[in-house]
């Protein structure tokens, strides 16, 4: 029986990518459904009208990090059980018939065209600039050969079936965007694991240095922190961090009990395989 | 004479905001000039085009933290001088004449939908939303009474004499941006102040916490870290980290020198006064 996989639509942004992405490595035994919103498909995992969903985590284009981290802190069913890691990569194109010379206008989120700022000022100076909400959007309003061309991601290209007039056009050949998948258990173990997890600590110099300690005297790597101040009540801040292991581990066991007089409150977000190797560093 | 100082347009925006907000802090003798992305307001300062920029640098909004904090890390021209920070809410406008009941179609920033859910479930359950790529570009929308309504910052529903048709109508009424102001210098000494720094380490576990002890030996608080990967070499980690103190004062004098040792790169972002009493917590 195939299994639904709820994902940020609409089709043609790279949210659908990293949904096929995954479902390939699943062994395609997945159904794909388009939610409008993040926090819709958190909805629909808590229901069980799907049985995972895939969301942006850590995304140098959307910027919706603040929303999917929230969501996964405050709620209790939902776990990080597959991290995909897709490369953020933009495209010139159009309706067919069209070329670069009879480009008038050009649609893309705001966030892209600075990402390809180089390519435009060369190719493009003259061009007028319109910012849309979402690269799969601006694809649809290159259908016809108005004199319009958008900046969008491979797949709006085909399913749009618009004409590639240059490829690969980002300054930086960096950018990724790391996905999670979500469901309602942990993974099991893979022996090549990361943990996710977000606690908040008391006010006062030092208290973070302390926490580190709990886990570099264990030798566990970390290779993700950040944190924000929590939004419910002052005086705590709220730290996200992401290590090497999983939390069946005994270290990792031995580390969240030395933790508990530490912090205010602690979550565990998950225990998944690790997606890209050699993305990650220890910290 | 006065000064002018650059800000992410268009009029409208939470950014227009912040800008005036400096500009009345400053005693108002500055001219604001508009620019289309935050990389030209950067470009503009470094050409001396303008005195001073002002930018978004944590935007539960945006989503532009990563761009501003990049440019921040690779100019060695540009100083944090002041941070502003603004709550972020949300009103529902129309053209003059209309009613909630008249209401067809829903206008603005697809997080501005998440960030009024509850509203707008509640209130507009059958309206269309129409995702549109910022606040003021869905005030613009907006103009005639053709049922239709946004959702837009006070500001833009007075630039583009619209009607509130609700106020605050947020679901949250803690969020804030964080505008930082950008200069060619830092700001003197006021007692009150906080350090932003930007530096990488080697691999290996607890480097990072080895970096924190420099800090908390000395009792120096941190209001903030991020950490995300260096895009151009592998194997380094970057971090952003907000301190409080000046980089005049004794003791982050010899932090910083401590820290040389154990950092394959720093750079001081800033010293300024702290914007928002009581916003920042002790790490």
């Amino acid at each position: 029986m195939s299994m639904l996989l709820g994902y940020l639509g609409p089709r043609g942004t790279f949210s659908e990518e990293a949904a096929i992405k995954y479902s390939q490595q699943a062994g395609g035994n997945l159904d794909l459904r388009e939610y409008p919103a993040i926090d819709q498909i958190m909805e629909a995992l808590c229901k069980k009208e799907i049985g995972q969903g895939i969301v942006p985590l850590e995304n140098s284009l959307e910027g919706s990090i603040n929303i999917t981290l929230d969501l996964l802190a405050s709620s209790r069913e939902i776990f990080i059980y597959q991290e995909i890691i897709c490369p953020v990569t933009h495209h010139l194109v159009a309706a067919p018939g069209m070329e670069v010379s009879d480009i008038k206008e050009l649609y893309s989120h705001p966030q892209v065209f600075s990402q390809c700022r180089a390519f435009i000022n060369q190719n493009l100076p003259q061009v007028k600039k319109i910012p849309w909400h979402s690269t799969a959007a601006a694809a649809l309003m290159v259908s016809w050969p108005l004199g319009r061309a958008a900046i969008v991601s491979r797949r709006a290209a085909g399913i749009y079936k618009l004409k590639m007039l240059a490829s690969h056009i980002q300054d930086n050949n960096g950018n990724k965007t790391r996905f999670v998948v979500l469901g309602r258990e942990d993974h099991k173990i893979t022996g090549e694991d990361k943990t996710s997890l977000v606690f908040s600590i008391k006010d006062g110099a030092g208290s973070l240095y302390s926490v580190l300690g709990v886990f570099a005297r264990r030798g566990i790597n970390l290779t993700r922190i950040e944190s924000r101040p929590a939004r419910k009540s002052l005086g705590d801040y709220i730290f996200f961090i992401d290590l090497e292991g999983h939390c069946q581990d005994h270290r990792i066991k031995e580390a969240m009990c030395e933790l508990e007089d530490q912090v205010v409150f602690k979550k565990m977000l998950g225990s998944y395989p690790r997606g890209g190797h050699g993305d990650d560093y220890n910290l």
